[in-house]
């Protein structure tokens, strides 16, 4: 898989890519992922990417031509599934999306700063508008890093254990039941007796009772 | 405002606090981010922070004994708020949060990693526990960072117009509509002629109804 970030703050999105399991994936083969500074593509000799709205009010909006030579240049190496404008009115992110996106080859995810793009980009340039929640940011920039997270760790091999993410909270339209470590007793604080049973088919059982319960209390939506 | 973000990996949420925004709130004054390693609280030889799941079963969970050190560190010097446990089955995390959080002065993030922290941490530790969304993430810190840049860019003086934070998306209960800016034509596609007229009664109009249909087709929950 390869990733492109477009973005004209490319520090913002750095470090969540140089450590961890974000790193072992780039460093493993299993992912490019190439964070591209749009202010070369400005054509103004100031390099600006972003002016004043059009019919005035606070906040500025990123010009489209920019954003257009910046795509058409990485068309001209590559082709896309999908070219991905993050915004928080954007169809909503969540785990059955992570895992469609997973499956592609070559991705674009495009941060907004400040108003957002030229609405031009939104109808002519982008295949799909994702947002991360409701909620705004600064900027798209941790919010492309958050999408490429979730996908990237999705990735056959990225994670030591190949199970680990099959077991986390929604692959199976459930939440992730307790889980526990040692000691078994912290300040009077004790692990579930059921937990240190070594019996597998009632430590089994427990979890999914308890992952049924805590999905009815914190996410009732996804028993529907 | 002062902020601490507990973590194992405290590079990977360096970068979003570095540049922009974030780091104009720090040199301002408004701010303090504080990346809190959780190693040193760690009190066997290797400062491992995590052991394998009583009952077994695929992946890491977060000790309750480092956490509890580093917290109680942490509360010595100060008196928190709320200390946030980022988890993907937390409360959804929103613009009302972070509208609410905007008017703390002191919070604690803690960022889970692999299967999460140990359940007697949500129960005994933590104030509180916020999801930024539906999918999961290789761990926490990304999530932080989410909340912590939601949050930072309400203080007041962070923005640089400060209406433009009100402008927002969500903030009116709606989406914000279309911006445009120049040229007013590229490759043909020209920006509304309203927006160019000049009349600001016409043009204030026009975006409201844009903002309420926009809402209807992407967020009709927000109209209820």
């Amino acid at each position: 898989m390869h990733i492109d970030i477009i973005t004209t703050l490319p520090r913002l999105v750095e470090s969540p890519f140089s450590d961890s399991i974000l790193k072992r994936a780039q460093t493993k083969g299993l992912v490019t992922v190439n964070v591209v500074d749009l202010r070369p593509y400005s054509t103004n000799k100031h390099r600006t990417t972003d002016d004043y709205a059009f019919g005035g009010g606070a906040g500025m909006v990123m010009m489209i031509e920019p954003i257009d030579n910046c795509i058409n240049d990485l068309k001209s190496k590559r082709t896309y599934d999908e070219v991905i404008y993050m915004s928080p009115d954007g169809e909503l992110f969540q785990q059955s999306i992570a895992n469609e996106l997973s499956l592609k080859q070559n991705l674009i995810l495009l941060c907004g700063h400040y108003k957002g793009v030229d609405e031009r980009v939104r109808q002519h340039l982008v295949t799909r508008e994702i947002s991360i929640g409701d909620y705004v940011l600064s900027g798209g920039e941790l919010a492309a890093a958050v999408v490429a997270d979730a996908v990237i760790r999705l990735l056959p091999g990225v994670l030591s254990d190949e199970t680990s993410a099959l077991t986390d909270s929604f692959q199976a339209g459930l939440v992730a039941p307790p889980v526990y470590t040692r000691p078994a007793e912290y300040k009077g604080w004790k692990v579930p007796d059921v937990l240190l049973s070594g019996h597998s088919v009632k430590i089994e059982e427990w979890r999914h009772d308890q992952a049924i319960e805590r999905t009815r209390a914190r996410r009732p939506g996804l028993l529907e």
